[in-house]
């Protein structure tokens, strides 16, 4: 539980030589994570095990199986052993408050249909329609110094990266440029949940006057998740998807990548980024 | 269909003034494909348009629903079209050779059961038992300097990355050095099964002579994808997980992670690598 790296023996070599040195290193603990609500499998995922509520909550909020941590009533770690009778703390389990349940499954079309009704604009609906939170005004000026700023603030709280080179980060902060929290994991979607998920403790969403803050690109699913708590500002160290800047011009988010250094790209709304 | 990157409206801002500059850019193209067997859906992912025949094949060899491409019959995309009427090529409907069938869908726990069994070793286990291709010997003198100079090869042949930066590629090579194929994607999954079922059009797995390069980190899911065809050797240009690591040791394939420039370093079966 909460064990983040591991050590791992190792071999470098050099490719002028051909020679190879034993040296052990330090890499990122990957491990399967259930989710349950009663006796139902609501998620299961690779991710760095630590701050497993804060997923949790997190990815029962981004997939819209509850309104806010509210809903929950509870939740523990599975007193589950693995092969050689320790415990591997990859279950979650989630008691929901009563009166709440978790809505019928979405209507996935398992078996074909004439009407082969799969493309990028009806993804963009479906979060749109299915989001609790529409995405407000947010932050009405931002200022592009506090934006280029982020990401090296980010990656000053990122302990697990500086060990192993192999985890992502996402932050959550002010307008201002304050950093509220900060979550790794293997997984970018995940540290995206794991951070929305330690806000979501004590705050309701929607979270419309924060700006989330990605180590990684920006994907479709990581506009996905802003959407779906409301979040009026994402920026991104990498690149972003076209469905990525699709979603964010319909939601109203304003999406920020390639923020390195001094400069950045608004791909999405940059009416709010201004002095 | 093949539409790789699209060209989108962008403002870059520079920080220090607090100027935006519009600037149109190329980003990269990411859109749902579903992958229909009969009318049953074996798969939906975001990827990137093009090689969907490849990804197919892929898809269907790393999940074990296939056994070789002889097992396909016939792959078309489906007719669709999207809200304008444009064709979307968002849906492959595969048809499978008379006489071959899904296998039934895996026993899944969807209910809780009184023991959590989830876990890394448990999830590696399930891999070595589930892939119908052992990883044998496979080339018993691969050359540092080989390895060294794969990820240079394959970022030479990254048509869409030179033109957005947000792309991934998995390549195939030869224990000699040569690349065979190589495929990009939004996903690094994706790469991957595309770039196996470019290679398992004209080759029956096990792929047991060949390497896979890719651009990205090495994840339990990559090496879960090679030990699914056999592959011996998978060379990452980025950090390697806990699980990834473990899946290598369990299953025989030589894992190479942070190949950059003249060095890398092996975290499982190093004793393949020599002059």
């Amino acid at each position: 539980m909460g064990r983040v790296t591991t050590r791992v023996p190792r071999v470098r070599f050099d490719a002028a030589t051909g020679a190879g040195t034993p040296r052990p290193d330090t890499v990122v603990v990957e491990e399967p994570l259930e989710l349950r609500v009663g006796a139902t499998v609501v998620g299961t995922t690779m991710r760095t095990p630590g701050d497993d509520f804060d997923f949790a909550l997190g990815h029962l909020l981004t997939e819209s199986l509850i309104r806010s941590a509210e809903d929950v009533a509870g939740m523990m770690h599975c007193t589950d052993v693995d092969a050689s009778g320790s415990p591997t703390f990859n279950v979650v389990d989630i008691a929901l408050r009563a009166g709440v349940s978790l809505p019928p499954p979405r209507a996935r079309t398992e078996q074909g249909t004439s009407a082969c009704g799969v493309c990028g604009s009806r993804s963009v609906e479906d979060v749109l329609t299915s989001s609790p939170y529409a995405v407000g005004p947010g932050p009405q000026r931002l200022s592009p110094a506090v934006v280029a700023a982020l990401p090296e603030a980010l990656r000053e709280r990122q302990a697990a990266f500086d060990k192993t080179g192999g985890v992502h980060a996402a932050g959550l902060a002010t307008a201002a440029g304050e950093l509220l929290a900060v979550r790794e994991d293997i997984g970018r979607h995940n540290a995206v949940d794991k951070v929305l998920g330690a806000h979501a403790r004590t705050h309701a969403p929607p979270f419309d006057d924060l700006v989330l803050v990605v180590s990684a690109r920006a994907s479709f699913e990581i506009l996905q998740k802003a959407a779906m708590v409301g979040v009026p500002v994402v920026v991104a160290v990498g690149a972003p998807s076209s469905l990525a800047v699709g979603l964010a011009v319909e939601s109203g988010i304003t999406l920020v990548a390639f923020a390195r250094g001094a400069s950045f790209s608004a791909y999405a709304h940059p009416e709010r980024l201004g002095e």
